[in-house]
């Protein structure tokens, strides 16, 4: 059982932010994966994780992420 | 005796691409100290590199840079 969540994120401008994104969205408990679109603007993110916590992970980091 | 170099770096978009070229520039044998600005697309370097290492470090990195 997976669920998957996804993020529209803002203020991604290169690699290094995609990585950090991701790095971000990996240490919130009871991620699996997540994969990152810098072209998207788009985070995709697949476990259990509460999607309140994978927004402010992301806020922490210096993103603004929302429900998409 | 120090000399000092500044480039004009294109394709920095944020505070990891910042990072990343100064840590480019450090690695070249030579650089005692490296200040990079995104606000002015800019690095100075000082110490004894030879300039066309710091650039090709820095196309290396993904970066373009021209003495100024």
């Amino acid at each position: 059982m997976s669920d998957t969540v996804t993020l529209t994120v803002t203020g991604m401008t290169c690699q290094h932010c995609v990585a950090a994104v991701r790095e971000a969205l990996q240490a919130v408990e009871g991620v699996q994966e997540a994969e990152v679109s810098l072209a998207d603007n788009r985070a995709t993110v697949k476990g259990q994780a509460d999607p309140a916590a994978l927004i402010a992970a992301l806020q922490e980091s210096g993103y603004t992420a929302t429900l998409s």
